[in-house]
């Protein structure tokens, strides 16, 4: 099983997303079989040279590698769930969004059906995918995901998490979440410097570089996060929590939202209130562990 | 009123930060006057070759760019009131933390006392002024910082960000906002991915690197911002909340705090409510531009 020997590869689900997939393969030469319920969404794809798989039974006996992205982990049960005998000694790598819990169920699922299966989730849009900008996160088996990686970096930047099957799903909300969190603090700025008379474009590449130069402590954060230690090497909570006082007050004073200035604080004070004051940020992770109430 | 002329410089105030601006000037070679309220505070200065101004006004008389950075701007008066005439012809570089209209009532003050004023923030911890890595915004006229900025670069980086005194305080505060965001997000994936077992250090690299992908989006998005039109281009606003919802559930079934991720959901919702789901995320400055309920 390993791309030296085989480097076909079938796709099922012919969405937007599943139509970038199949079409990155072809460009990067392997022999690619598809298959999607709605037929029709074939026919570009063997125009490329494609192989069409006339039934999903043909899809999944034309090679060991076996990507799905369909809509829902819903749908790769309907589709699959009546063929399950021919998992056998396959691949399944599911690009199909999903959740951590749902990636380790399926996973065995898979392995009950004598598949092998990787859960992966898909960081880009499907014009970037087949460039290195597509993020491609898999988790499971390492020995799965090495003897495809060849196969699988026709997609983009590939990258294997651990052998829990709910990494992938875990690394790419977490990653979401700092995407968001790194434009509505960029939004916070832009709306406070805009009553200023500061365009967004002027504002900009400021945000940016502080993005950057705060991203390069978080190695070194970790440790403290790591040790359970967090010794106030360059700054304290107290003394963030009194320009956090300014950042609210500056945000009440121009008229903008002050939601993410207060959530902010109201984190930061919590810790203070439970003696945190003299620790450095990275003590918050015992704030950001703790289960709040729905 | 040049570098030329006169490189010479005086620091009122001597505290932690002071002393590390004075210590900078002296480093690059600039004749540095001191003064501080508790005299006892200069001998290690003086030790290194600064001037000790036995009063404040002789500090005031020993050149023309005078850097000013004590507790607050309440200090700044106590000190400075009982002898402004010999402001007069000075450019007082105020780099004391305060917010903008502190700022600009104190330009009006330093003006009216025929004083040049300049605002700054200083975004560095004192052991890292004198390096690049130190940056220090100035707002004012754009002529006064010139004629100094050769003298005020021995302190770090050193920008000019506009004429409206105000705009210091208000880059300061908007970059905090991004700094905390960052370092929330990343403790936000650090607390669910150990609850799988991962440790920080091996998160790290992944939320710095989204951090930086994402980072480089602003500018374009400023364009949005800016033109006031948000086509979804990439991605639709409902599309990411989505994911949004998918964040949410793995962060309530981890059992860690699901604060910031709610956060990003309520703004995004209020913002599809609005009736702009098919807009891309910058649109969200919208509801940033908001003013809350207190
Ligand atoms: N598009 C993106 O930007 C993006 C980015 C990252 C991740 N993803 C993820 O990639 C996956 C696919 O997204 P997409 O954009 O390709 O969606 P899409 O364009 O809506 O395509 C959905 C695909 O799922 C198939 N499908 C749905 N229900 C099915 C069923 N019961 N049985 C068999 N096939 C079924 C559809 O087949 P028919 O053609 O027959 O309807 C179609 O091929 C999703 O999980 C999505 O979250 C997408
Ligand atoms: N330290 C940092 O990491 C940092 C970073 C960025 C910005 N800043 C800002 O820099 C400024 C100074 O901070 P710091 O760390 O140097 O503080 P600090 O160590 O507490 O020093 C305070 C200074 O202010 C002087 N002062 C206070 N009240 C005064 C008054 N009524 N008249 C005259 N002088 C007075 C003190 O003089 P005495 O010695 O006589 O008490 C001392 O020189 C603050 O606005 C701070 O927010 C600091």
């Amino acid at each position: 099983m390993t791309d030296r020997v085989s480097n076909s590869v079938t796709v099922l689900g012919l969405g937007l997303m599943g139509r970038a997939l199949a079409r990155a393969f072809l460009k990067a030469g392997h022999p690619t079989t598809v298959w999607n319920r709605t037929a029709s969404k074939t026919d570009a794809l063997v125009a490329d040279g494609a192989h069409r798989a006339e039934s999903i039974v043909d899809a999944l006996r034309a090679g060991t590698l076996v990507v799905v992205c369909v809509s829902d982990y819903a749908a790769i049960h309907q589709a699959l769930d009546p063929h399950v005998e021919h998992l056998d000694g396959r691949l399944l790598v599911n690009l199909t969004s999903g959740d951590s819990r749902l990636a380790r169920e399926t996973a065995a699922w898979a392995n009950n059906h004598g598949a092998h299966y990787l859960d992966g989730a898909i960081m880009a849009v499907p014009p970037a995918i087949g460039t290195a900008e597509a993020v491609i996160l898999h988790s499971g088996p390492q020995s799965d995901f090495e003897s495809h990686e060849a196969t699988l970096s026709a997609l983009g930047t590939v990258s294997h998490l651990g052998a829990d099957h709910g990494l992938a799903s875990l690394y790419d909300v977490a990653g979401l979440a700092m995407m968001w969190s790194v434009l509505n603090a960029w939004l916070q700025g832009t709306a406070m410097l805009r009553t200023a008379g500061v365009n967004a474009a002027t504002y900009a590449p400021f945000a940016q570089q502080i993005a950057n130069v705060v991203a390069e402590w978080l190695p070194r954060y970790a440790e403290q996060v790591d040790s359970g230690s967090f010794p106030a090497e360059v700054s304290s909570l107290e003394t963030d929590i009194a320009a956090m006082e300014h950042l609210l007050a500056e945000s009440q004073a121009a008229g903008v939202s002050t939601e993410l200035p207060r959530l902010i604080k109201t984190i930061a004070d919590r810790a203070v209130a439970a003696g945190r004051g003299r620790e450095q940020y990275p003590v918050l992770i015992e704030e950001f562990s703790r289960s709040s109430r729905p």
